[in-house]
């Protein structure tokens, strides 16, 4: 199978991050545009996940003696240059033929967490070497088989990877009609996973979830914990039941999400869930949010709802499209530009300041923004 | 009167049961179709039961070791492979020139419940035969003649029919105006109500249903349990009241609808109502539930909700006329293949678990599907 | 000024009050549809007064022992055959060169009571005589002189009407952006008030409005009372202390209404105050409802809420448009079936059983009805 | 650089403020009507606050002996003849080419007050003088140099300017993307700051910003209220926390704002902060409130919920730039119509009656007004 797509690099001209989306859908083969736009079933979880962020309103706050807003933070000893990090994302290549070596260029110069996906279309090696020193954690799409995770978890550690992520939510794959309708199959192969999933390129996502182990359980994250000895963030939990079940199996880290509403569909807004898990961990360690982060303005409600790091995917992949490691640095920046903008009008100095901030309830609907209405993808 | 609809029969290529609404529009006559997909009066109701599943949302649980889970239930001693089961329609050789006996086929090949309508445009021995063994319940529009009442019964217990099932929301028809504005009549008679019916054929909705009895009371549900020693389930309930009326009365089993939209506009949707009901039943008896399930994730909500089985109407009708017997039985298995995915994200194994899930409350409206927007249907 | 109009008389072909409104477009000059059918300022409480009735939900109740319900009722002795009453309108010729005289005559053969405006295009001995026997009701726009009120007040005993409703929510005209578009100016004149107003025709709607006292008082009330012995309706209470100064000043009954949302926009729905003014009369008086009213579930919601009697305004003017005396009693006739068909659906047999119905709060937004989407006015 | 706007004076025929904005975009280039008529980011904020005035409605209120309502009010001393002031905004030449002067002199014919910015495109004494005695307030965009700031205060004092209004909610720009997409600068100088930005004209309204003060601070407050002896209104709180920094500083006033939506998106509506604020300050000093007004019934509402007096923005300058001084004056008049006509609906006599009227609040989303509808910027 030849797959062709951009091979743009350099700066791109955007006014926001929806921007990027529109003119990515022109770069992107059609099939693969679709399986990174699309979102599950009937996309309610998907657009809810952006029109939730004004279900909690930013009162700015006056003569605090602000200036210059500082978004540097730090996360297990690792200092970054704002909570604003990379989630784990499958398969850059469709994007970019540069793939993951330009995300991680962006990612490294800008200085932030770079989460490599299972489903890289680059290899660990390369990712790391391209980040040059930027923290690095692992996505962990679980074996079946143990002895392959550990496999995985030795090259991890070769690496120097930070800390573990374990994608909890995605025990199959979800309703991805657009896929479907698309006859969409992956054109890459992934050479992370390849001892459990050889046959990558030219298989649905169907087959490539399900090849991943199902039954996922606390046993697994002790398991991970102790093989690695790495801090182990479970992606998922999205109540009060689920961070308890994840905290008691030994994570070190809580990583809310609804994958970015390409699961389960019905479900709530990341964002919605956030409140809750965050009164649940009572700080006992990290929060990691995603899912329908556009805005400077998202970041701070994420903030100032629990979270310590916030992490962007569709945003990023779209930039490297466009402009390869310029334009997913280009993204970063322009987000925290937004948010330091946002912390300048609502009087915080620092990422602790926000994290402080008390938001507002907005009882009624928020429309969903002019520049998020869905595209035509199949 | 010579009436020409679907002869197919044979694999359907869809990727959800909205785009079966929109397929079968091209091969059911106009009227027969308006007749099929439209609601009462300003069509509240109708769409207001697909948005209302929204009300409530399902926060995923994750590390719950949940694998390949089982959607196979039991009713009163009937197993059967879901709980998804076949609600009573009416005249299916509206959609299919085989009718009843190519719907009953597809449903027996899924093994599950299949309720025979009063107004079916087959008798019942040919559906009874045609189901090859799955359970089979009568739906029952009464007639205003207890005579003509003992006379069905006597052939309903012939059968082998399991239950009978009540009508007691449609004591005269709703305000069907696209009925009204395409002048749609039945082109084809009901044998099951004959006796009271005779002329079933070439008259209005209004008329068949003032044929049937208007002044339903709690005797009328004696007097069938009495006479036919079946269980009856009283098809109507959304409140206590009734619920309290219908045990009394000695109800086997409480279904929860509003007739999918197409009686009383300006009343609830029905999952809206159905966790009161469900209190008020308190497990003493089964609660079916119908009323826009269009996704498995639906059929996951009113289980949550109090439901132990959930039937769906339309979505088999479409099925029906794109493809028979096989279109009937796909669309069981895709509803339930959405089931089991959600219930796999969900963390429940078992339909046990699916009703002991508890779902989130969700304050905001939710819009309507994009794929639910309304077709123009005269 | 030469006026031309529909002259029609006979039956009309619809389905719903909706379609009269787009039906009637046609046949009214510009000018004057755009006078009855807008709303005042941003349209907000014109477009609530629809969409409110769905705040509150009718739950089916079944197993009522019910059978053909019976809609027929009696106010101060009049027995009428349906609580569905003619509101005041004012200027009926421009639907209909026939104007009052064909509205009195649908009315009269339906046998409700008709509410006859001040600034009625036809005078009072005229639509008594049309009435045929039928009860009849004067609506008051009160002189600035006491003089010409005794005036009025005495022609009106003359005619043998039975109660005086003053109209005290519309002091001033509200904002009519429509007809100021249109520059519109009425164009027939008003019999009963030409003592004040003798040169109605030609006038705009502001000019007519300001004719009228703006300065009403309580004491306005005890005079009408106390000069004509009549009972009198205050018109304009939406809350209890105006229930309670109505009272006080002797009124024997209530109208909730927002003028059909003509008047003060940024109000609520007259439907969302009707409860409360419900709870403050406590039975003490009657209750007339209006605006809004489209439906004969809109019917059974409002006597559900409170009402002892529902006014219908704009739909029977398009009635009377389309279909002289005959349009005007099909438009009644059509609603107190729909009100027929839902109270057979609710299990309610009277219209004291309809007062007792206890509907269900809808916390969730209800869309605007799609026939009832605005049309072009200008 | 040569920027040609109308050169308008005389009457405008309109008859909503809604009008205006779609006549002006025709009359003021492109780039300078993106600057007036855009709000920040996802424009949430921008169009929340116009829906949110419907958050609030008013019950109309009878029989209350109410005529020819008066608007004239006083504020420390000053009578004005409506609540309704012109709030500061730069640039009045971006409009019209006679600028501020031909505002002042509209604005001083409607008697009331007129907020001068700092950013104003005409000096202090032309628009004093153009005011002719009405009462002049200065909005401050204060300098990082404090001699600049004495400079500027001094020049203020020469023109007997009865008031300093501290602008705090705009410590750097919003995300105005508009203004980006159409590579907008200033076109005109601004010679009230022009010892801290000389080079106005040219620049974006980025650099304007960051050309003022950011580490803005109570000592601020102090300073300014100390220097000049005059009262200081500080523009931005929106919560109690801000008002007791304002208070506690020497405020002598609070105005609730959000700089129209242009600066802090994914915050609340203006006004859904009002009622939080006037609770805080307690009546010891005035509230001014803008943002959204676009409607006598705005006003009305805002004057319920606390506001003393109301400020309008865009209004004025869409009149300014389709009627020079006279069409300032007609927007003024227009609203103050819509005022009056509320107050009379409202059963109030004067705006001390409007402040303790009480307002309904509504549960239910409201729409945006149709006339509101957003127009193509970019």
């Amino acid at each position: 199978m030849t797959f062709k797509t951009s091979t743009a690099e350099g700066p791109v001209n955007f006014f926001n991050v929806y921007d990027l989306e529109k003119m990515a859908q022109s770069v992107i083969p059609k099939g693969a545009f679709g399986y990174i736009a699309s979102g599950a079933g009937d996309t309610f979880t998907l657009y809810e996940n952006i029109r939730a962020f004004n279900h909690k309103l930013i009162v700015p706050q006056v003569l605090r003696n602000v200036e210059n807003p500082e978004t540097n933070t730090e996360i297990y000893g690792d200092k970054i240059s704002s909570p604003i990090i990379m989630a784990p994302v499958a398969a850059h290549k469709l994007a970019n033929v540069q793939g993951e070596v330009a995300s991680a260029k962006g990612v490294g110069e800008f200085n932030t967490i770079y989460t490599i996906s299972s489903y890289s279309t680059t290899d660990l090696p390369e990712v790391t070497k391209a980040l040059n020193g930027a923290p690095e954690w692992f996505q962990f799409y679980f074996s079946k088989d143990d002895g392959i995770n550990r496999n995985i978890m030795d090259r991890v550690k070769e690496q120097g990877i930070k800390a573990i992520v374990l994608t909890a939510d995605a025990t199959v794959g979800g309703n991805r009609e657009t896929d479907a309708r698309n006859g969409y199959v992956f054109p890459v192969g992934m050479p992370i996973v390849e001892e459990y999933l050889p046959q990558g390129a030219g298989q649905t996502m169907d087959f490539v979830y399900k090849s991943a182990k199902q039954k996922l359980s606390p046993r697994d994250v002790e398991f991970i914990a102790e093989y690695s000895g790495l801090p182990v963030y479970v992606k998922g939990p999205q109540c009060k039941e689920d961070v308890d079940i994840a905290l008691s199996a030994g994570a070190s880290g809580i990583w809310v999400t609804n994958h970015g509403g390409r699961q389960l569909d019905g479900g709530p807004a990341a964002f919605d869930s956030l409140q809750e898990v965050a009164e649940a961990v009572d700080k006992r360690v990290p929060i990691v949010f995603d899912s329908g982060v556009r805005r400077g303005q998202h970041v701070f409600k994420a903030l100032a709802s629990g979270a310590d790091l916030v992490a962007i995917g569709r945003p990023v992949i779209y930039g490297l499209a466009l402009g390869g490691s310029v334009g997913v640095r280009q993204v970063f920046e322009k987000l925290n530009d937004e948010l330091k903008m946002v912390m300048q009008l609502a009087g915080t100095q620092t990422i602790e300041d926000v994290k402080n901030f008390k938001l507002r309830h907005n009882p009624y609907d928020a429309p969903l923004p002019p520049e998020a209405a869905p595209l035509k993808l199949y």
